[in-house]
């Protein structure tokens, strides 16, 4: 069989291991991948890393992998909004992020004829175990257990039970229906508010549509913040809908920091209104320095790692190979990005 | 219907709906409860709490109250190890614990004609949780989270997941069994060892006898100690054994301290060859203020308060009810201690 090469980029830092399964998918495909080229890795399943010191060659060489790729994985770290211009061959993009319509807004690449797939999916089984934990440290009071440990206090206490707590799990794509699941497995009554009230209640005990978010909030013991950030979502969490929660409630934000009110949430952890904020994300990320967050003993911060796992990058490349079948046989890519939704 | 009554004592503190529930079991129930002779609850469900200086007369009560029952909700707080003596007619304590071997064994209370109840299974929810918790604690490095945190530091970071790791439940009771059950549904592979190999797998994707313990040792990423204090389990986690678990692995113990060994863990912790202890037990409690493990970073210390939830004495009345109810109609009873098993 004679067929026109498929020419795929790898864009950012991936195992050869990885590598190789994708070069193996289909005969079809070259892959274009150096290595040297790429920003260096600070972790496992770094997709961004520390741009490295080209040599004009090197930028050379990079320009013209560009220029040849007909499907790229992830974004080029040295200039995405050019990539239109620069890859004049490119139909595709696996993205490496479950959420990157904010990055196409930026770099207005959302705006090109080319195809986008995140890798929404992939993150759900970390960020869902992260919930649990955040909801977990509370309820068992992990704070005051560390800070007894450190002043040697031995004392018996009474700690509360997750089972049977009802928790809301706001947004319900991949990572909010994984959340359900888990916590729904460990005996948690767990609620969902989608875009719409969908029928497919799946692990949820009740799932309603987000218009009815100021009803239900008075009801539940923590909510978990999983949809994605788009202009519907954004402050969704507000100031007011916080002080709907009862007192002592936890908030759990695995989503993106623009979803909450963050000086209101701020405000609600420091009067005690607010029992627990587990947090991935920050509106301004890093964290600013001067954040009361960071000082807060019912606060704990993940520097926007809880999807990031060690097998992250197998798991996306399970999903990229799959993509590339799916691409090669003219079928539905999986995870494509709808400019219509914004996700 | 005229019968002898049956008269109940409540001998640690109680909330009054729950002496109301114990007396409408059965009209034949006439219940002794005398709040203010009882030791005080520092915390909810405190079954222990801090004995009242009585005066004469309330001494007396008190011994009159003993004298009469024949049925007891809990040990006498004042002096257990008398209650065949003080007690006369005496026939059947309900304790509010799992693990009463070492008590009645200390006491001498074992060697009585009386038969004992234990609380096993009321704790395991709690129990199950807690040993989830500190799981995902050590799974996740909340420790290099909050560390961080104090430095306010926002550096990404690469977690693990707990979803496709081995852990090996030891003891397969009540607790263990409900330990496997949250542990599976959360994704972990779980492998039982318990006093013989039971045949009934449940949620355990393997399970073998106590024998096999050193042959499965290196092959799981943690450890969760769930088994009865009995001769046959003191000392089990021995150091060599601890040396067989595979570097990183976790250990959690809401057994009981003596069941592992403290100074060949805490080596263990110091040299890095574990990842983490969550030890809700110590072998001596309270832990004595000069223990290494106070200081460790990789272990978390819980003061042997996981089983006790502010829910706690509700399950403990349900049980007794039900154990009641069966007794009244000459029913085998729940959870009856077994003098050969030690449990």
């Amino acid at each position: 069989m004679t067929a026109a090469p498929v020419r795929v980029l790898i864009a950012s830092a991936l195992e050869s291991e990885h590598v190789r399964r994708i070069a193996a998918v289909d005969p079809r495909i070259e892959v274009l991948h150096a290595p040297e080229l790429l920003p260096a890795p600070r972790y496992a399943a770094d997709h961004h890393g520390t741009p490295r010191n080209l040599t004009r060659d090197q930028r050379e060489q990079w320009r013209s992998m560009l220029a040849a790729a007909q499907v790229s994985f992830d974004f080029d770290w040295s200039d995405a909004a050019q990539m239109p211009a620069n890859c004049p061959e490119l139909r595709w993009v696996q993205g490496t992020s479950s959420g990157i319509g904010e990055f196409l807004q930026l770099t207005g690449l959302g705006r090109s004829e080319v195809t986008f797939t995140t890798a929404a999916g992939i993150h759900a089984v970390p960020l869902a175990e992260f919930a649990l934990t955040g909801l977990l440290y509370f309820v068992k009071d992990v704070p005051a257990l560390t800070r007894w440990q450190a002043a040697r206090r031995w004392e018996r206490y009474t700690t509360r039970q997750l089972a049977g707590m009802r928790v809301l799990v706001i947004g319900l794509g991949h990572v909010g229906r994984k959340v359900a699941d888990v916590l729904s497995a460990a005996g948690v009554e767990v609620w969902g508010v989608g875009r719409d009230g969908r029928a497919d209640r799946g692990s949820l005990a009740c799932a309603t549509g987000i218009s009815s978010l100021d009803d239900v909030l008075p009801s539940v013991d923590g909510v978990v913040l999983c949809c994605p950030q788009t202009p519907e979502t954004e402050g969704l969490l507000s100031g007011p809908r916080i002080r709907l929660l009862p007192k002592g409630a936890i908030v759990v934000n695995i989503s993106r920091g623009q979803v909450i009110d963050e000086p209101a949430l701020i405000a609600a952890l420091a009067d005690g209104h607010l029992g627990g904020a587990c947090l991935d994300v920050a509106t301004v990320e890093p964290l600013p320095e001067d954040s009361p967050l960071w000082a807060m003993p019912s606060v704990l911060i993940s520097p926007h790692s809880a999807s990031t796992v060690a097998s992250e990058n197998a798991a996306i490349t399970d999903l990229f190979c799959d993509n590339l079948q799916r691409w090669l046989g003219g079928e539905q890519l999986l995870n494509v990005y709808s400019r219509d939704k914004g996700y």
